[in-house]
Formats: C-alpha cells, structure tokens, sequence
C-alpha cells in the first residue's frame, strides 16, 4: 500500500546499542508489540515529545526521567497507548519501569517507557512484565529491523534506514527506526522514532541537532491533521566509534553528522507520509518565496490539511481550484492573489492569479495520475521557501479510522 | 441523505421581494441553475462575504456594487463558482450584469451576482444572458423553494424556512433559503443565504443584525474545514409590512427581529450540517466553561475538524481518546488536563481528565448510535460557552467529492 516505499533490511548495528522484540499479547491478535532498547553506560540521549496537552502518561514519565539522567533502557509497547487514563495510566507507566529496573539491576528513572496504540485503553502492565524477562535475554545488535516491527500501529511496512558517513577517517554509522502512520501532523505525528549512533556527542549539542533536524522533518508533514498524545523521536549517540567527542554543532563533525542525521529524519519523516493511512499518492509541497517560513508553513498546511484537495488527489482529478481556495484561505496578511503561480511539476496552472494559457484539462489529467505529486506555489513576495510532505485522502483512510477499534 | 431535515415547502412571501428560476444549461444535466430575486425600490439590503483572499470575482463585484448603494437585482447561478480565473472572471460578472441592467432599465451597480460551483471554469456568459430575459417574465412572490432549488449544488435537500412576528400588533414575515453542503468552515462556508423580511431596518442597523446573527450561526459549523472563494449571506428588508422603521437595534422592535432572525440563521446553518457531504451523524459541540469565546471555539474547531473524530462518529465508535487528542491540540495556554471532563448528552465519559467511573463501553456505544450527537467540553476554567454544529466523515465525503468535477 505505501506509496514508492519497500522494507529496508540492510541495517547497520550500532556498537553500544542492544535489541529485543516479543509478542507480549497486548495485541488481540499475536504479534510483536514490546520492546527494548538498551544503551551501554557512557550514552548520551536526546528526545522530543508531543506537544498535545492530553500527553500520554508514558511522555510525562519519560521526560521526568529524562530530567534526571542518561537512560540505560528505552522500553517500547504498540497496541495501548496509556493516554487519557490519569493518575492510573501514570501509575501503570511507572509500574512497568519499576518491574524492569529490579530485573536490570539499575534506576527506575534510568529506564524510559514509550507507548502507541489506542488511547483510553488500561495498559496491561502484567502482560508486559512478564514479558520482560525474556525480552532482556535476546538483547542483541541486530535487532533493529525486530524492534522496528514491534512498534507499528497501523502501519504496512517498516520504516528503517542506514547510513555510514566518515569522521577524520573514521567510519560512523547511523541506524534510524520509525512508526506512524495516522493522527500525523506537525508538533508532532502519531509516532515514534529512535535513531541511534555510535558518534559520541554531547548532550547539548545532541538536542540541537534533534530539534534542527525534527523541525526541518518529522514537523514538515502531514497525514490527517490530528496531533498524538504520544509522539516521541529520540536520538542515541553510544559514543563507541571511536571518534573524539563532538561538543560543537558547528564544528566540521558536526556539520557533517547533522547533515547525515537530517537526512535520516527526512527520509523517515516522508516514509510516514508515503505509509499514511490509506495513502495512494505521496504530495511534496514546494512553498516559494513567502516573506517569511511562517506563512510558508501556513500555505502548506492550508492545502495538506483540505480534506476538498486530498480528496481531488485522490480521484486523480486536477481540481486545481480547490489548492487556490486553501491557499486563500491560509491566512496571509495582504496576500495579492494576483502575484501568485501554481506549478505541478514543471507545469503552469496558474500563472499570476489566473489559469495558465499553456494549462490543458488534459495535461492536469495526466500529471495528477502519477504516484508522487509535486506542487509548487510561488507566492511571489518574498524569498523565503519551505517543503512539506503529504498525502492524499481515499475511502481507505475512512474505512482504517473507523474500523480501528473494532 | 440529509440527517433529520426535510424539505419545507411551507415558505412565506415577502411583500416587495419577487423571484424566479430557470435551467440555463450551466449544468451539464438540465436542472434548475439560474436565479433572479427583484427587490422593489426602497429595500435595504445587508451582506456578508468569504474572507478567502481567492475570493470570486462575482464578490469584488458584489461588494463593489454595494458600497454603490442600495441593489434591485440579486442573480444567482449555480454550477460554476466563476473563481480562479482572473481578470476574465471579473469581465463576464460585469457583462451579465451589463445585460441584465440593459433589459431591467436600471443601473448596472444596483445588481449584484453570486455564483456557486466548480472552481476555474469559464462563466457560460451567453447561457445566463439568454436566459436572462425569461427570467424576468417568471418573477413572482411565490417562487422561494424554486429559486433554493437552482442554488444547490451538491446538497441533496433545500434549507427554506419562513417565520411570522408581530412588532407593534403587525405581523412582519421572514424568509430564508440557503445551499451548502461541502466547504465548509466559518469565515465563511461555501454557502449561499438569501433572507428577506418586508420589515423597515436602516442599513446600518440592519448590518449590525446580520453580522451578529451570522456569528452565532454560520460562522460556527464545520463539515471539511475548507473555506469556499464564493460565500455570502445577504439580509433584505423590504419595508412593506407597514410596521415603522428599526433603527435601534436595542429597541424592542430590533431585539425581536435580531431573535427572530438569528434563528432562522441557526436553523439554516444546521440544515447546512445536516446536508453535509456524506453526513450521517449531526454534532453538536457544546464548550463550557472557557476563559473566553475564543478558546472555546479553538476547541470546537479542532474537535471538528479532527478527520479521526468525525471516521469514529460515522463508526458510531466511542473512540473518545481522539475527542481528548483534539482537546489537547487545541492550543490553550496552560490547559490543566486535570480538570477537563467530557460528556455525550448527561453521560460522562471523562471526568476531571480521567475515564469516568460511570463510563462503560457498552454505553458508549449505544450513545454513538444515535444520529445526533451532543458532546459536552467542560473545560472548567473560565465562565464562557460556546456553541458549534458539525458532522461525520464517511465513505460518501469521499465519494463525492473524488467524483464531483468527473
């Protein structure tokens, strides 16, 4: 179903970092829904959460704990995501991390819990903790693609990529994991990614470079519109590379990390989008020149949240009205419709505020049946530009929502 | 389709206003897609407009018009919006007016147009002005339902309802029509409302009404969340009820007619929902307890137009974790989950940010079988409440609207 995305077996261990995925019956029906992740003391970590108000006990635990010191244990359940269950869900959150802590030998607040699924839900903390003491035996560098699988909702296929890059000729590699698929939307999706590294980084400078990296991806795209309670990316750096500490962002290493790591972030961040719920066209929206990114933001968004143009992508219909109405109705202060052209591709729609001379139903038709889309909106008042992924909108987003629970 | 509206063939004259209706051919399929309303000399006349900055070209002219003084003629076509195309749009809302005013006898800035319907296709000038002058001769004070009938576009219903009032022992009648049933979003929806009275209301006061009333009505529904280039309601007063002029509206008399009118507004912004595209639930979204209007709009709006919401509703699925979600994205500054309860109808299903005890599933599901739904914020900070109507996501919004250029 993904649109132009495959599973991606060819993951790279990261040194320092171990693994493990099970079937702990959270699910209804048996599949992968708990996992580990385990760090080696030296790691530093940096995360970002949901900025929903209604955020999940496991995100106010993980962040207290966070506060508190560098994580050994990430601990990861799909099929339940603790929310909006208040001092209980709180409870439970911090009864799995205890259970685990006593088997680890270690802090509870050195363990960071994680959960997806659906929201209201009590969390069966005894199924996950029986589960953990078998979890903790198959810990092991090759896990990723396991723990990837182990931490899908609604999704159709694993998000996962590698990369390797060289440091002062040392190599240092970069494995990145990602889940989501529904509720995607800027600040941020419905999903959670960890991506772990063998750079050694610290702390500050690993939060720079998340927080960049998220706002330049995981916040450039949308699915639905709607915002999780549990939403999560987390960066690992273990440290074990062997090359000296990266402590500037700005430094030649760590230019070029960021650069890497960006890009990981954008490929999973449109991964999501091309796996959206009922997704059959994966949309790039190319604003340019705004006068400044926030109205850039603001037109993308107006036109990757009209359910009026996921419905005419869909249809592969070139219903090119429906984007003009949207971007008029983004809010822009004194927006002069007259300076601004509509491309798909290399072709005109609107040139200036009015239909293109060179733009034929037949041309539209054509272009809009293809399977990635590429919209350009020049707005032509100022020299800001920004990208923004989406998806279409087809009867089996409908059918996915409404039959989620049941 | 439509949930719990009919059609009312019931409607009220008003002494001073005639209309007529005819298919001129827009459609592809013959069906009603012209409209004239004549107004005789003396009539006031209110209006209020999208705010979408691609606005249609028969609003600049509409408003323009306006400001010129007090209008004789409103035409109205259905089946092409006449937005998006420019300068030439601009051209052929002025040569049907031209046309009309040479046949009428009167200035061409005392008509004003409206259009509704596909976006970017050129405005059939030669179909409307031919059917121009057998409109004329149809004018009539009866034809109300068949000039709602030539306004829709893929409504499945008209909305007309008619009201008597007696100010001062005179009876003063109100009738209103309206069309719209997708894109829609307050500020405004893609909508069309023509509501004359035979009451006497100067202008200015007559502004005042409508723009209240319309705040308490049509800006307060959603069904996609989209705002249409071609919206407008337009209040007339012909003044031939006998009863003297409103020209207070804290006046007795303007008080009763405010009261009367905005429910005729409400009735007609709910039969709007209540068409929406694909609806099968109506919703109403009652938020109590805000801080201010503002915030309890932002949390109306975001529960409306949460597509995770509205495919929970059509699945009658009491998926209230996504209701939570959308409180929480809402926006408020320092919203304490804490004290956030939900209710649907007297049912609590969250109380002070938790599962209520009282909640089970069953009931849950019994109380999203009904098709119409009320769903209670109390967001227990503040001494503000606020109203707002919105409908489900189904199969059908879908469908038509992948459909509807095809």
């Amino acid at each position: 179903m993904a649109v132009g995305l495959k599973e991606n077996t060819d993951l790279l261990p990261i040194k320092g970092l171990k693994l493990a995925a099970c079937s702990a019956g959270i699910y209804k029906n048996k599949r992968p829904d708990l996992a580990l992740i385990a760090c080696e003391h030296g790691t530093t970590v940096a995360a970002v959460f949901t900025r929903n108000a209604f955020c999940a006990a496991p995100v106010v635990v993980a962040k207290e704990h966070l506060d508190k010191g560098a994580p050994l244990l990430l601990l990861i359940n799909a099929g339940n995501a603790n929310a909006g269950l208040g001092r209980a869900g709180y409870d439970a959150a911090i009864a799995t991390c205890k259970y685990l802590s006593n088997l680890y030998d270690c802090h509870m607040e050195a363990i960071l819990p994680f959960s997806t699924g659906v929201i209201g839900e009590p969390l069966p903390v005894d199924k996950i903790c029986n589960a953990l003491p078998g979890l903790l035996e198959q810990l092991s560098e090759i896990n990723w693609l396991n723990v990837n699988k182990a931490i899908l909702t609604t999704d159709t296929v694993t998000k996962a990529i590698s990369r390797q890059i060289t440091i002062g000729d040392q190599p240092v590699s970069i494995t990145g994991i990602a889940k989501g698929s529904g509720m995607i939307r800027p600040d941020m999706a419905t999903m959670l990614a960890f991506i772990g590294t063998d750079a050694a980084i610290n702390t500050n400078i690993l939060n720079n470079i998340l927080t960049d990296a998220v706002n330049k991806s995981f916040n450039q795209i949308s699915v639905d519109g709607d915002t999780s309670t549990n939403d999560a990316c987390v960066l690992i750096a273990t440290g074990k590379s062997g090359i000296p500490l990266i402590d500037s962002a700005d430094s030649e290493a760590g230019v070029k990390f960021s650069e890497a790591f960006t890009d990981i972030c954008v490929y999973l961040a449109q991964a999501i989008v091309r796996d959206g719920e009922g997704a059959t066209k994966f949309v790039t929206l190319d604003i340019q020149n705004g006068r400044n990114s926030e109205e850039c933001r603001k037109v993308a968004s107006a036109i990757a949240h009209s359910p009026l143009v996921k419905t005419a992508l869909f249809a592969s219909d070139p219903n090119w009205g429906r984007i003009l109405a949207a971007i008029g109705r983004a809010g822009l202060v004194n927006l002069d419709v007259s300076n601004v052209s509509v491309y798909i591709g290399n072709t005109c729609f609107i040139d200036h505020g009015e239909r293109s001379p060179d733009y034929t139903e037949m041309k539209g038709r054509e272009l809009f049946q293809k399977e990635e889309i590429h919209i350009i909106v020049d707005l032509n008042r100022g020299k800001n530009n920004q990208k923004f992924w989406t998806c279409d909108f087809s009867y089996e987003y409908v059918r996915i929502n409404a039959e989620y629970r049941t």
